[in-house]
């Protein structure tokens, strides 16, 4: 339930409305917003009675969110949630956002190697794993904490921001001192302590969506990471599973738009997982601006046939290069534009 | 097994390979291309001893084509099989086609009020059912032969191409008869005597793939109308099932450029049955153009909210003026454009 | 809707109600029971206005019918529907039917070698293909009529009743002159002129639920038979699409309790192709018995590395006697028991 | 890969193998059996060159295992594991364990009354959540480590041993001091750094297959609990994803003879989740056990008409004394029998 306030609402109303709502036995959530301030119910609100919050000093309208996610839905939100990052990369708006890098964060020179590219490439965010979820404990888990400065150390050289993934809850805090963006991946979309640890840092999330999870599923477990306080999401369709071995997975672009229309979160698209085919990557990084993606997150290694993980899709860079080239066109298409690249000269 | 025949290759050594396929139990199947003369032997060739081939005077190779399908693969024919309609759309090349039209033909009026308004947009084909196969038995069935005569009154009035749906082997003939393009559904994917009657017509085929059809069982069905001897088969990706409720099926894009790599064969989307939701259909338009789709058949009806079938998804005749702008700048960023509209004045 | 006549409603009573729903535009059909008369109201009866039926003579009450499906449902017909066979086996009571063959007819030696084997084994009905839907075109499509001459001669040794694929609505008469029972395919299930022309036999009809049908479409499916005045049906759940490449399909065994609850129709399973694999065809009979199927089709061949099709899954005779053996005992644990074993000598 | 043992192989022997193993790069594991010892070269052994192991004194020969599970394949260890409980129930061996219980514990009233209802009815293993996942944020997440000391009262009065989720890793141990089974539930499959500290505890681990998992990938999740040395895990399938809404999930009681085949781990089934309808759970029950299962996990509550999660498909007390009397009946059929009840009076 989401208490509108009007434009000539007072500190005073807004917090005499909170105090209503906390002895009525929920939670209160100011919003302050340009337009006005609105003050959600938080919790299951199927019982509660509006009309004692519509008549208080202030109150413009009281609205039910219909959906069982509450602080995701567009219904709460009606504007666009757009995600600041300290390069200068938003998320959300206009501007269609790339995120690229190599599924595991290798060695200095893989990392640094591949970023410079990248960066001159036109991307912004440097993806890169640093712990990976692998199916096997005999593969390759990834080099921890080492991987993350390696990844900081990307980030000083080129600018670009870095998205990497957050395990378990006891090493959010470490990916978060050193990512601009935590990942949580497909695996662990209902691993609900890591989503909670995830808001409570504060910093952007990235949360992919289950294999066989619904859009709803996907809602609900973002509203985890915006009931801890922290509302910048960004959702990732990045395929779900399929009968067909032609492809890794179904990447369901269609969840983009209905996202969209449900809620104010942005939605990016990951065409490397969604296909498993690297020939499939670049038109499906095409179709899913075409159906209105945010951005797209992209595996890119300098030497595909030796990666260490997920070398069957990743790209190689000069295919990055074409991807770019190729996805700026949709994206203008459509009256939309890539991320501007980073300006000034990297180190 | 596909022989290929030398650049001087005379008509005799043609004939002489056709005879030693038919010797060895075989069926041959000449198929002079603009390049060269190939044959090809059909039947599951997994036992053939090719050695009797390649020494006959006048073979330049024999190709093993190693998929269990055989003339729909890109093994078989490399080049795009490009369809050319009377009107003069060519499905298969780089023109984008469109195909629009109602769900079912309701009347006279519905059908020519139709016609015009998406001529006047673009489209050069029309869909249009005639013979409905509607999961309840209670449900409207279409008008039958009606239905076909007043798509063939359609056509008269606007220049459109016909494609509408045959049912059952009996009134597959009855169908060529009217339409330039005989459309098999994809509850009818695996219905094997309708593909071959379908396929001994001549008439070029839309081929939907069926709900839970691989890639591989879609181009299977597909070969069973090129067995017959026809090889203008336009396949059509329309949705496969899904788990979640927010859409009718899962628009499966990636299905696209995979069956582009398998087979010569061109294929269309139909986001209006992929995604069973009105507001879903443009940006599912855009991404299927984007992703490397050869044409698009949407659902449009004068008046969706009275439809007698499908209105749910059936565009307004304003939101596929719509869609064509869209879909237009996207086929022009990808180097394509859309197929040319009809000239003269329709009557 | 269905009006439900009082004990002691006459003849004229019942006349006058179907007169009166002709008048309102529907069809009328009358369903004598043992009990008591209802009227059956076919067709969309959402609007229908009940009253005027409730107030005639000889009518107690008035059901409506709250599914798509109606004269499937439960709701319609409380009672099971036992179909008789007339080689005395009663499919839908409280015997468990076993009907089992080879995926196809092949020869005489073959099919008639089976029979005896599995008369002597218990089995009251033979299932062999004479028209098969194959996946491939160039894959063997049976022997058509002399298959089905065959399986007339197997019978006549025999006494097992035969049950058989219809593929296309021209041959069902032909499948009906010889088969005690029409099969419909998974392939086929909404193969409306099929189902329409397969109902109008008279025969029973087996319905196979497709491989991404849900249930509700399967019923509907059913529908179509029972709307041309045949209630003879028996469904079959035989495997949907699963993503896990250990099994053919998913055997879906809760589908069995689902349409109990729903439909007065029988439903028996096909553990062959709902698992594809030798090994698992025992313990998913055991299972489909002790979930309540009604009975089992179970692929059989005197020599399955032979077999000309499905001859992975198929089992051998011995393994067939095993079964037979261990799923008499879960019919029994449940209060059931295996339809008896024909009686008398085999000629 | 496995290095088996003569029978006369000496200490000696065995630790000279592990030291070549170790001297080669990898872990070994000796794993002494009743009749031979094997150790286990634990790691990707794709490229291990096994000729200087097979020529080490006492080593009979080396297998090498096909499977990128290793340790809970059937090549590893041939027979089925049979895992101990204090009370006295084996899970593994020819007995069919019943856990049963309420989705969460609620309150010490509630789950003491069902716990003696349950242990009379026959069961052995009680369940109950104290650590709940919710799809929303926003329903009841169970008690916590008071749920866990109510379950413990719960033993103490009863005997029944206690399965209870541990939802992450950092309160693993507080749940493994609880429960004699720690669960890792279907969303948490493929928590990694779970499933590691749930291995570590050395306590059974109960491993839930995900929604949209393979049979592999469960395998591989147990792979990574044996990986840690800890050999008890009881597999659960307990319904994958579907498309037919009939039903919660699909029960892919197949599964289980495809386990047993792969494994030589126990593998229960969960027909609550399984179907998610309380009148499908006694069917479903039956056929699981007539599948092959080694147990069933089914919710039961005091009331579940009141419940705070899953009422819609928990047991009445008396369906569960049905259930047992039921599932009884089909093990007796196949040769196995319940696990006998508790021993004693109840306190």
């Amino acid at each position: 339930m989401l208490v509108v306030m009007g434009h000539d609402a007072t500190e005073a109303d807004i917090r005499r409305v909170v105090k209503v709502i906390e002895e009525m036995g929920y939670e209160a959530r100011p919003m302050p917003g340009k337009q006005r301030t609105a003050v959600g119910l938080v919790g299951n609100d199927g019982k509660v009675d509006s009309s004692q919050l519509e008549s208080l000093p202030g109150v413009l309208q009281v609205i039910h969110v219909t959906q069982p996610y509450k602080q995701v839905s567009r219904e709460w939100r009606p504007e666009p949630t757009v995600i600041d990052l300290e390069n200068g990369t938003r998320i959300g708006g206009t501007d269609v956002v790339l995120m690229a890098g190599p599924c595991s964060v290798e060695s200095e020179a893989q990392i640094l190697t591949i970023a410079h590219r990248l960066r001159a490439a036109g991307a912004t965010i440097l993806r890169g794993g640093a712990f990976k979820p692998r199916t096997s404990p005999y593969s390759f888990q990834g080099l921890g904490v080492e991987g993350l400065q390696l990844l900081a150390k990307a980030r000083e050289e080129t600018g670009l921001a870095i998205v990497t993934e957050a395990l378990e809850p006891e090493t959010v805090d470490v990916v978060a001192e050193y990512a601009d963006i935590i990942q949580i991946g497909a695996r662990n979309m209902q691993n609900y302590p890591l989503l909670r640890r995830a808001g409570r840092t504060g910093k952007p999330v990235l949360l992919k969506r289950g294999l066989a999870a619904t859009i709803k599923e996907l809602l609900l477990s973002a509203e985890y990471i915006l009931a801890e306080g922290n509302g910048s999401v960004i959702l990732c369709e990045r395929g779900i599973r399929g009968f067909d071995d032609h492809t890794r997975n179904v990447l369901d672009l269609t969840a983009i738009p209905v996202v969209h229309a449900l809620s104010h979160l942005p939605i990016i698209a990951d065409p490397s997982h969604g296909t498993g085919i690297r020939s499939k990557v670049i038109p499906m990084a095409r179709a899913a601006v075409a159906a209105g993606a945010d951005g797209l997150i992209v595996e890119v290694h300098p030497d595909p046939d030796h990666a260490r993980s997920d070398g069957a899709q990743s790209l190689w860079p000069e295919q990055f290069e074409e991807l770019v080239e190729q996805v700026a066109g949709i994206a203008a298409a459509i009256g939309r534009r890539l991320a501007p690249p980073l300006a000034g000269v990297p180190a």
